[in-house]
């Protein structure tokens, strides 16, 4: 469940297949619990600005920028990708966490004029190294032109769509973000038949590769009590005096004072670790030094693979730790950087 | 799936014989998915009354008071029970959505002086007839002092937790804001093993006794499309002048023009009727008058019962209509007003 929706994600096969095969070919996922929040009127960009640290007035119509959204504290409220409609018009392409209703609240209280709504816009995700050759084939070699987190328009069904070259995998590929659920099977059914020869399969994030890929989970490794700084951020994080974002203040105060963790990866041995519910301790001889949030076995790297906000001291690369897995058994590991080689 | 987290629901019965079990006996049910919002500070309660058309500088500290939230063009954000824990501090009891997110941008927008915080509190409910002998047996006489939406305080392993007079039923009962959830197990045993003699069973919001008992789901009867006086909360809505709310001028202008629908039930004919997932028209002639949003058998009224918003000039107790059902039937049905009696 994302966004009060259902994720699709078992297609009688194995998370490991799936893995292999979006490595190789290309997919196709309803990534459609991706929610838009459309952010439109006079007021829109200062808005978007308001919930962000990263400087939205570089951003230009036919960009997609990732952004983290903080609170007055900096915490992490959600990390969606913006797409800039117009000067007056954005979307944000929203992670697991309700910003719409957050997007109202800060509207109305700061008496904007914009509207905040959820249009019906359901993004279909066509990851793999064959993706490109695949979408070329149904829309036209134009979309091969389209660089990485910029959008351009295709033509389907009388309609004109938004398709930008993004996707929750470090495997490349696109998102068509589909204005009129009407048109989903439609919109499916053609991609499932042109996939064919390039030997299409329906999947959903991988957990494997994104974990290996060092792409982050809103709710997992990252909740409002973690901000951007710990989780490799810094860079979307401006200071400059005409950026106004709420949480500034905070933010500047952990630039300067730096943070106690950051976020890293943990390559641990032993058989194939069970699902990370709840997470588990790092430890270094017998202290605490970070926790474990998402793991799952590697079948490339043969070995378990996690995601882990370490402390600082412990966090270089080559760190020897040990790792308590729910199933009680103690793992030996050691600390890299994301993403995995 | 409520508030991001799972509703307990079924215990090896039915919805038909946990209805007949809980008019007749008392029943426990994990409600911990009503999150509480908790606003402190010296706003606290300017930010509370922004939310809400209903005056609650009437709320004595003691009270709990239902409260519609609404939004800038009064469409209803939540249904909360709002819980006056000092004159500084609130907690919202919420139905499904995130107002969470929604006071904490309304709250940074507008530069309060609020803290908006999720705290460590659970809700369980003890539903039934015979639930304040049993909750006085569990912690004493003076709970049967507590009258209908006020709360007192219990002792409870060396904590003092907080008891109301509430619940998602109209059969009687208490819920305990449990304040601690390591204290679960225990408070769920202590009450269960009390409970043996009261004839005790696990339960959760029974379908059939809310839609009869006339109470609203948020999601399904009410959603951001529509407005207070439609769903028939109307005496909790003030115009006076020094309560202060967002949607204020957009509610006095359906105050004053009035609404074109309203809520009413439909008790239809036909066998019993499937879940409604997707409304069902509810016709006279061929004309829609309004639309079905959850429906079930009663096995005590011998039909099917339903909640539908009914166009005014259908509305009144008696109308004949037909129902057209997901199964491809058509029914016939009676408007009537609610509670089912």
């Amino acid at each position: 469940m994302v966004n009060h929706m259902l994720l699709p994600k078992a297609y009688k096969t194995t998370v490991e297949e799936d893995y292999w095969h979006l490595r190789q070919h290309v997919q196709i996922w309803d990534v459609s619990c991706q929610r838009q929040v459309q952010i439109e009127g006079p007021c829109a960009e200062e808005l978007v600005q308001l919930m962000t640290p990263r400087n939205i007035s570089k951003a230009k119509v036919g960009d997609c920028f990732y952004l983290p959204i903080i609170d007055g504290n900096a915490g992490l409220i959600n990390d969606p990708v913006m797409i800039k409609l117009s000067n007056n018009k954005f979307w944000l392409s929203i992670a697991d966490s309700d910003v719409l209703l957050y997007a109202t609240g800060l509207a109305l209280g700061r008496g904007l004029d914009v509207t905040v709504s959820e249009p019906d816009v359901s993004p279909l995700a066509i990851q793999g190294p064959k993706a490109e050759d695949l979408m070329a084939d149904i829309f036209g070699n134009h979309i091969r032109d389209i660089g990485f987190f910029k959008y351009d328009w295709v033509s389907f069904e009388g309609t004109k769509q938004l398709i930008a070259r993004s996707g929750y995998s470090r495997q490349g590929g696109f998102e068509i973000y589909l204005n009129g659920s009407h048109l989903g099977s439609a919109l499916w059914d053609r991609i499932w038949e042109a996939g064919q020869r390039f030997d299409i399969k329906p999947g959903c994030p991988n957990l494997i590769e994104r974990i290996e890929g060092g792409l982050l989970s809103y709710g997992n490794e990252m909740t409002r009590d973690n901000n951007p700084f710990e989780i490799g951020l810094a860079k979307f994080c401006s200071f400059e005096d005409d950026v106004n974002y709420l949480g500034k203040a905070a933010l500047s105060r952990i630039a300067q004072q730096g943070v106690e963790r950051e976020i890293r990866g943990v390559l641990f041995d032993g058989d194939p670790c069970p699902t990370c519910a709840t997470p588990w301790s790092v430890m270094v001889d017998e202290v605490e030094v970070g926790k474990i949030t998402s793991a799952i076995w590697s079948p490339r790297l043969k070995g378990n693979v996690g995601q882990a906000l370490i402390l600082l001291n412990f966090a270089e690369g080559g760190q020897k730790v040990t790792v308590k897995v729910s199933d009680g058994t103690t793992r030996n590991g050691t600390i890299c950087l994301l993403p995995f080689d």
